[in-house]
């Protein structure tokens, strides 16, 4: 999908509806329409980006100071709040649908219907260590580009 | 629970043991013990904190930084992973189960037994701009602070 067809960067350029709740140069947070419970936001990037890959470094963190900031907003806030997740999706196979770069911070509290399914067993240590030699060789990989 | 019998601080003494893939002064990350799928970390602050109130700002760009070069690091893994889930708990109504904050990032694919429900329906605006501006009200008691 090109920019000229992503509904957040039409949100970032005025031209889309959106309940803001704050914007600066670099980031902007506004009202989920399908929210998880009420006061679900979204922090996105002003520029387009896709995801984790293509972000710039410098704009994830003020994404993610941001996100900080609105989980303790929530909690100051009449709405329902004793709890707060943040949650962010990148690529389909991880539930990825909107293509623009977004941290999800939602209130959460007892009852509501938020539910999290995996099959949680415990690993051996054995398994854990090969997964992690796995991932530092990953991340040697990703350092040395 | 005091910090004396913290797991997350256990582990950051080294009194613990754990299958690490990063460290430094600030940030640790190692492998869940309990994975949603192979690959999954859980990037901690070295110092005790419970969760969003409690962390230091810094500390959480920190936390953010590792998590966001974690997630790339996956997909440069031979670990399957065709997307990644950022994912973190603010207190027991939000599913946190070890009182000392973490940021979960876990690989995703295909066929993967990762699920999230919810009741999501698109909300009308008006109630969508009333939400917002709780939350508005909520950064500025924060802010204001
Ligand atoms: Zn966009
Ligand atoms: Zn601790």
């Amino acid at each position: 999908m090109g920019t000229d067809e992503c509904v957040f960067c039409a949100i970032a350029q005025g031209e889309a509806e959106a309940s803001l709740v704050y914007e600066d140069d670099t980031v902007l947070a506004f009202m989920d329409l399908q929210p998880v419970t009420p006061g679900h936001l979204l922090v996105v990037p002003r520029g387009h980006a896709i995801g984790l890959e293509d972000l710039d470094e410098e704009v994830g963190v003020k994404i993610w100071q941001v996100a900080h900031q609105l989980g303790r907003a929530l909690r100051r806030s009449s709405l329902r709040c004793e709890g707060v997740n943040l949650f962010l999706a990148d690529g389909e196979a991880a539930f990825q649908e909107v293509f623009h770069v977004h941290l999800h911070v939602f209130p959460r509290f007892a009852g509501d219907d938020f539910r999290l399914d995996a099959e949680w067993r415990v690993r051996e240590r054995e398994e854990l260590d090969t997964t992690a030699t796995a991932v530092r060789k990953g991340l040697s990989e990703l350092v040395g580009q």
